[in-house]
């Protein structure tokens, strides 16, 4: 950019600041629909034009700017968001419109914020319709469907295809998707595992790419099935199946199951944290026989008729999850929150504390322990965030933020590797430059990540 | 009561109504200090003395009949409790009293109750020290102390001692401690289990019953290590080593371990769960072979040296902890809630639904799977409220709020019997009266229990 083109560009930004700051909401629109980027530009002490609309009580402009999604959470030299700003300036309507939840479901469960977000691994694309899970008739007729659709896993991952952009990187991971006629003769073999994981959901558009939806006899429509096999055919021979480009088993689940859609990254952690279930537990764990599948691969029943786990309801024969706390804690002053680092994370990354949730333990107890154990600091109040599941194998993880009680560190070195005290500037400069600076934190599809932005989001200093 | 008593019974619960609507703390004060059961009386319209003196702003007379212990969560004939006159009347010092949360926390983390009701089997009187589990030298040691405290376990049933009142009735339950010399033959025998749970929480007065701490070399005092032992030894010999009368092994878990003290419900929890682990999982899941007990109790390694599970970390190696979540379904009115039994429910008992979060879903999702699969009504944000270990064997209950979108119940007669939206005010009955009524719900130490009380407490109606 020339000198000349930063004058004009600078000029720019001070209209439209200028525009927001009077209500001129014509010019607003004009000038965003010219260059799209102004909307998060920022003038002087770090000031956007949600800031000025808000400090001006210029609610068109506000909500504007908001339906064009502009940043809500990014502040100003002086720590203040546009809540912020307008809650201190009385500007009620736009500070209601800033920190917005359904009104009508607030009046039945008050204090709550109830546009919960939704993370990573956490979209239901599919109805699991668990009561079809003993029907067999209803899953073999499913099974020899031609809408049905079969995702393919070897070694617990699942077949994908991805696209890329001109410098090689990897833009979009997609599932593979077959049809019965594709993998029929996989379905006789005995080291096939079958997991029925539900139909499209009625009220959402098909993401399935064919002819989405079949008529039963009664002629109301039945929207497909999906399945999931896990085999140990060739790897190499499977990939021959898919017509698709670029189709691959990826090896590293913890990087690279994070680039599916919403939608898929759903289905792909429904299916893993199954299959991963199936591969660890083949024999009965109460007597050591062999097991067999059942109910739609929600099941595994002993072979051995005297064993005790067929008698009455046993969690032996059904699938493990385990609940994980992770948490953001805080520090007394608001300000500044505890983050560790394992040996094994990238430079620079730091993540929220984390460990599983034990036997007769309460999450809040959870919290304190895992805390105090890690990093020395004693919690206080503990409050639930968000959940998201992880499956790997199939884990959890149940977001919470903690206050603390203490501040001095003292790192149990078998667990972490350094823990620290960041302040909500540092992590703010870290949301907003990534991992360009030595100090970086997971990526948005962890709900580390989701944790860390939604404690900044909460303006807890007015 | 003779007419006459009637009379002056209910010109004295005037008296006391009148005193509290104008003030007159002595006059409250003396009447209560003669009649201690005028505190929740009610006069015309079902108005509390609590709710005459939060309508008047008596704040003195409020903070009295507090500090008396009185009812907070009653409500008059217009369905409002004392918080919500005072809130109405603008006696804003009245209802901060009412509704008080710790105002440094909340400074950190606004919106939210942080006074965490604390659930039965959720206190924790022991820290855990799970460095300590790896270091055997340290376990040993402690199993050899004399201040150590046992507790014995048959069948997975904790041996209690058990007092009665005159008319027989179980007045309270207590778990029977034994020292090292009454339990050392038992720890050599192959098929004990012992699993460390301990020490005492330093901060907090011991409940051990004898002398309670012990010097190490450095002087510094060490609490009391605990330990659980399962024994497969005959159960009445079992009972001959303690010196204590009434003891025994209780046969039903879901109804005998719920009249501990706080304290030890929280121990039992921990207990049975990780004892109720060994007891179903003594073979390795992944190969079936025999697997052995280590680090203090809290992991089963496979004899098979070429086992995949010893390969890297696999949770077939820790216990399991189930999570379950349980809901109070709202009625979009606000005033109805949605409970349901099963044909196994005491008649008349009804209780909030729940289930079993499945692989790859979340705590959000779980909640309207459950709802909709068992009662057919459809739920749209879901609120976290509290949890609770469910040592039966190894739950964890995760209680929470949700709002129904739909309100026809259609039920899943494979799951519930029945289900039906209640009033608000059959509830308040029934939580008042109890079993006395045609409709009871879960006694206190039931999450579904806290979380009808907590929706009860929720001022939902200004």
């Amino acid at each position: 950019m020339t000198s000349l083109q930063l004058v004009a560009k600078e000029e720019m930004v001070e209209r439209f600041l200028d525009a927001a700051a009077r209500g001129d909401l014509a010019q607003v629109s004009t000038l965003l629909s010219n260059a799209p980027s102004l909307i998060n530009q920022t003038g002087y002490s770090g000031w956007t034009a949600l800031m000025f609309a808000a400090r001006n009580g210029q609610y068109h402009v506000v909500e504007t700017l908001l339906s064009h999604g502009c940043d809500k959470i990014s502040v100003n030299a002086s720590s203040q968001t546009a809540y912020d700003i307008a809650k201190f300036w009385g500007h009620r309507h736009i500070s209601n419109l800033l920190g917005r939840t359904d009104d009508s479901c607030h009046r039945v469960l008050p204090g709550s914020d109830l546009n919960q977000h939704e993370n990573y691994f956490s979209r239901e694309m599919l109805d699991r319709l668990s009561g079809k899970r003993t029907d067999q008739v209803w899953l073999e007729a499913k099974q020899s469907h031609p809408d049905t659709v079969f995702l393919l896993f070897s070694n617990l991952s699942p077949m994908v295809s991805s696209s890329r952009d001109n410098d090689g990187a990897e833009v979009e991971t997609k599932l593979c998707r077959f049809r019965c006629d594709a993998v029929k003769d996989l379905l006789q073999k005995p080291a096939t595992v079958l997991i029925f994981l539900g139909v499209e959901k009625r009220n959402k558009p098909s993401s399935s790419s064919s002819s989405s939806s079949s008529q039963t006899q009664e002629g109301v429509q039945e929207p497909p099935a999906w399945f999931a096999i896990n085999t140990d055919e060739d790897a190499a021979e499977l990939l021959k199946r898919c017509r698709e480009k670029n189709c691959s088993f990826p090896k590293s689940p913890n990087r690279d199951l994070l680039s599916f859609t919403e939608e898929e990254a759903g289905v792909v952690a429904q299916a893993r944290s199954v299959l991963a279930w199936h591969s660890r537990y083949s024999f009965c764990p109460t007597c050591g026989s062999s097991t067999k599948l059942e109910e739609g691969g929600y099941k595994r029943s002993c072979l051995n008729s005297d064993c005790r786990s067929l008698k009455g309801v046993h969690n032996t024969c059904y699938p493990r999850v385990d609940p994980v706390v992770i948490m953001l804690v805080i520090h007394p002053d608001g300000n500044q929150c505890l983050l560790g680092r394992k040996k094994i994370f990238p430079v620079g990354m730091f993540s929220c504390l984390a460990g599983f949730i034990e036997p007769g333990e309460t999450m809040e107890e959870a919290v304190r322990r895992e805390v105090e154990e890690e990093s020395g600091v004693k919690v206080g109040p503990v409050q639930y965030v968000s959940c998201q599941p992880w499956p790997m194998p199939s884990n959890l993880m149940i977001g919470c933020l903690a206050v603390a009680m203490s501040t001095d560190i003292k790192v149990d070195e078998n667990e972490i590797e350094e823990a620290r005290w960041f302040t909500r500037q540092e992590v703010i400069e870290s949301l907003l430059r990534g991992a360009r600076l030595a100090f970086s934190i997971p990526p948005r599809q962890t709900i580390a990540h989701q944790l860390i932005r939604h404690w900044i989001g909460m303006n807890s200093n007015l």
